[in-house]
């Protein structure tokens, strides 16, 4: 069953003192998690939490190399999208998990995307002060992004990721194989991460993404895997730099300050995170060259590569006063500016403070 | 107004890297702390949290401070009692905090006992996923307890403190004047936790309370703050040496399995957790000396001083099985053991992993 043997199989180590953990990137290499998760967590109980969909078609083989590694694995199904990010869902979890005999010999394992990963890990970041946390991405978005950097979280009503912890996770596992079974819109939408990062670090990547982008789309692993690895690399790199998110780690925000108010406008309805980003990338984009900070030609280079990949680059016709009233609810905010991620090159970007007025001038969008 | 000059104000340094803090210890200085707010968290707003009685006490004053170091606060009050640690009210404070205008440059204050400090802890830990946090205890047991160590939480209707998260206060502003209106049996209740630091870990300590329990009790300067300074030193020593609670920091539970049980046994009613302690160390102890762990008079020279400060040393007659109920949620139980805090001798605890059962064997208690 396992690929591995193809040389395909690589690991990222994100560094950070005690609370290092490894990324393992491969392709079909589930019946291989259970060891590792039992290796890396000394735990002998697990909660996996999943949505329905990922249950049916991942579920079984995951729990099944759980069991195999010896350990007592119980399922919990959440409600797919951005709504099951709640405080009420995450009670719902410490309540289910404590049934379960949970206590601190248990991890807590997550088989989704994003939504999945950030409560699943909230609920592991809070529940006893803190249990041992694993991520089994099933998204591109959670396999690049979500599933690197600690971040965990709900969402309020008023606006998204408003309560939330940092709390690193002991390993992260990344079976490529499973995007197999993830709708095309999905993938498309997990690419605008990728994008991001070259957008913002690798001029290199940037240009690669431009030769293969239809390979990566397709799934084929020797331009998946490897371009899964470098996104996670550099991913890690930031995060490593910047745990606790006071400098450089900003820069992944590119695309989100107007991505959220999207998101946040739209009531997570409608739009994926990815599809949000890829706007407010080009928003963002556009912005930069406005404000003399990028080269002419930067915004619609990147516009092109995300139009290839199927993805939205206008942002939503909302008034303007309800998207500085979503941007004035921006977590990064401090003293009324917010930390706008400006591109000055493909490869680069930067910080720079500016109020949601500035962001968002009468005249534009 | 203020007294330091007197020579009485102390410093304990928490060692703990990046997430170092000061625990300033002073008589009559409340005036100073909105300087060292500014000067330790940065934060140009403060959200204050406090219960009825203490903010009609203590909150002008407190207010007062904070504006006149240019931070604009706002006070927010919870119901008294440990009833208020729920996710409910967090839940209530986080939306109040952001209608407030809370951003990442706001800090949280806990102007309180144990209850404000655990429950406006948790808040700051997980609101925009941390923001500067700040102690400010109003009666003994959060002096030298709950407001070092960073553990903050929230209970569940199953059991106290199940959800939680470590986040490192700023700044611990100890003002022992504020005990002045602090009642009798409170006061009473907090030097349970100032005889288990003696009991645990020093026993110099222990002869000095055995000298001078009632001028402490009393509030004489020259007892209180070097006895505060040195529970302060006691427990900053034992976080700094176990952050994350994998070794001696659990000798801190001392007391506390029992303790546990019998608040939740009393639906947190009725007892206060220091009484609830003080039943539960002597419990202890007295199971360390029947286990052969401890020397005999071990229990009675514990319970005499306990007495003397006014606290229960019995434990109240619940049927054994519902204590082995409530001993079976304790969140240090790892594969069916609890990790048991047992006495040696006045001055040394140890780690002793125990069945529920042989905790309480049938015919104990």
């Amino acid at each position: 069953m396992s690929r591995s043997g193809s040389g395909l199989e690589r690991t990222v180590h994100v560094e950070l003192g005690e609370r290092s953990y490894p990324i393992v990137i491969g392709f079909d290499t589930v019946a291989k998690l259970g060891a590792e998760v039992a290796r890396r967590t000394g735990a002998s109980r697990a909660m996996v939490v999943t949505v329905p969909a990922v249950a049916k078609r991942h579920g079984p083989a995951v729990m099944r190399s759980l069991r195999e590694a010896g350990i007592r694995a119980r399922r919990f199904e959440v409600p797919d999208g951005d709504r099951t990010k709640s405080l009420r869902q995450a009670a719902k979890l410490y309540e289910a998990f404590l049934d379960a005999g949970a206590d601190r010999a248990t991890a807590v394992i997550a088989l989704g995307g994003g939504v999945v990963g950030d409560l699943a890990g909230f609920v592991a970041a809070t529940l006893l002060r803190g249990l041992p946390f694993v991520q089994v991405p099933t998204t591109v978005l959670a396999m690049v992004d979500a599933s690197v950097g600690g971040k965990t979280g709900v969402n309020l009503p008023r606006g998204k990721n408003l309560v939330g912890a940092f709390h690193q996770p002991k390993l992260v596992w990344i079976d490529a194989s499973l995007l197999r079974t993830l709708p095309p819109r999905q993938r498309a939408a997990g690419s605008a991460e990728v994008v991001k990062h070259a957008a913002i670090r690798d001029a290199a990547l940037f240009a690669r993404l431009e030769g293969e982008l239809e390979r990566f789309l397709d799934l084929d692993p020797e331009v998946l895997v490897p371009v899964l690895e470098r996104n996670c690399e550099i991913k890690a790199e930031v995060v490593a730099e910047d745990e606790r998110e006071a400098g450089t780690r900003m820069l992944l925000n590119f695309g989100h300050t107007l991505g959220h108010a999207v998101e946040a406008l739209k009531r997570y309805r409608g739009v994926l995170h990815g599809e949000a980003v890829a706007m407010g990338m080009v928003f963002a984009a556009r912005r930069s060259e406005e404000l003399g900070l990028a080269p002419e030609g930067t915004a619609p280079r990147l516009a092109e590569l995300l139009v290839r990949a199927g993805l939205p680059t206008e942002l939503p016709a909302f008034p303007r006063r309800a998207y500085l009233g979503a941007l004035r609810v921006d977590k990064k905010r401090r003293e009324g500016e917010i930390r706008f991620i400006a591109l000055r090159e493909i490869g680069r970007a930067e910080v720079v403070p500016l109020t949601p007025e500035r962001i968002l001038p009468p005249r534009a969008r």
